[in-house]
């Protein structure tokens, strides 16, 4: 790919301001879902309204989007505004407009992070090196995912022999197709990358659908710098499933076993 | 305690509608912490808001209340406003404020909840009866805890002697104290009754606060009234520590391993 050819990532998240201080951008055809766009790519969006904000005070830390109602496909607005700035943290309040209706609620948290004490407690799964896991087939009906490569060491996407499984995890070496250097706004979409649990726990596809994401940002920007295009190594899986809802948890591990981001969603599923 | 005196959890929580829309609540200075009110209480406090508010959808099914500022002890001001309103869902911006100033942001998702497919895929941590753990002892210095009946099992609040960690797990028995049956605004309080994971690791106590705090709720009303009084068996752990935050996950089970919530957080430290 040539230099001056902008990654699609970066097409489907650009924004550009209007006078009223809303930032105006455009559902990216190479993201769509069953319905409206990729939740990972909505997220990723909303981070960026706030990463390109005049006022934005330092790196991500935490970041909740909650999807309210389908995005139809076309133009959108966000308003992303600083509720409350300190000295080193600020906290947004974010919205997701369209035709003067909310589709998507957000709130986020930055700050200025400093050296202290560290300590990673959760280590990365067992996994063989990305290069001797099989790629994922392409799916053809769902096109957000052909922008990345997926390669399931466990908990592959149900074929129509799979049947009913009891653990619903997943775990996958990805990344950005073509490849592209990590940053936050990546790494969000990254956390959404996992198909509903209830598909693998159920050997088949139901209607399903994330209600509410929350990414931790672990990674400050020069350690995402430094994992650069090498695949992240992904994984998650439910914890309870019942009257219409389930939750998942992942974490995201980069080089030497670094958690990247933790993340966590509740999900709308039919069965 | 005679039926007419309300649980000090009620009093804490409680709310009164002002004309312009904002409901009106008090700090208490039973749930008071080291500066300002203990997170949970406010927490629950932002999900009576939306509860008793006339347009409250269904159930709670996921809370995200993010801590921009200390609140100062006295009155404050709560903005409950449905974003968007679905057939069975519904999705709430709120916002905590003190003198026209924002503390506390927060989103909501509540929702019409119908049977369907469930399975729990975590099990409850290994512990002896509630009645066989000895209560932990009261602090004196922090004034919420004596809300609580605490019963570490694992991972108890850290003494002068008790050395570094290498693992931040504390599991314990808790509920309200005096007993309360349980309901979504007492499990929200619950869900962040466990003190900063980075004083168990180091042994010693350090500047810590939450950021941001996530719960999903796993449990129906009926669910919850069922559990009545009974102790729950709560767990969390952090996944990283560094540049000065870490990551919680909890999980708090009922009756019967039952998941009634899940529950996560974001916490500043500086060590």
């Amino acid at each position: 790919m040539p230099e001056s050819t902008p990654h699609p990532f970066d097409l489907a998240t650009a924004l550009t301001d209007a006078s009223d201080g809303v930032q105006r951008g455009n559902t990216s055809e190479a993201y769509a879902n069953m319905v409206g766009p990729f939740g990972g790519i909505t997220a990723a969006t909303l981070l960026r309204a706030v990463q390109r904000h005049p006022d934005c005070l330092g790196d991500p830390l935490s970041l909740t989007v909650n999807y309210a109602a389908p995005i139809t496909d076309g133009a959108f607005g966000v308003r992303a505004r600083p509720a409350r700035t300190n000295r080193s943290t600020q906290h947004w309040a974010i919205e997701l407009v369209q035709d003067g209706a909310v589709t998507t609620t957000a709130t986020a948290v930055t700050g200025i992070r400093r050296d202290t004490w560290s300590s990673t407690e959760v280590a990365a799964p067992d996994a063989p090196p990305f290069d001797q896991v099989e790629p994922a087939p392409p799916l053809g009906f769902i096109k957000w995912i052909d922008n990345y490569e997926l390669r399931f060491v466990v908990g592959a996407i149900p074929e129509e022999a799979s049947g009913e499984q009891d653990d619903s995890t997943s775990t996958l070496w990805v990344r950005d197709q073509p490849a592209r250097p990590l940053d936050h706004a990546a790494l969000t979409a990254l956390c959404d990358v996992f198909y509903p649990r209830v598909f693998l726990r159920q050997g088949r596809y139901v209607p399903a659908g994330t209600v509410s994401l929350t990414v931790y940002f672990h990674a400050r920007a020069e350690e995402l710098a430094a994992q650069g295009t090498e695949p992240v190594l992904a994984t998650a899986r439910a914890q309870r499933f019942g009257a219409g809802f389930f939750d998942q948890s992942a974490q995201l591990f980069g080089r030497n076993g670094a958690v990247l981001a933790t993340s966590h969603q509740l999900v709308y599923f039919k069965a």
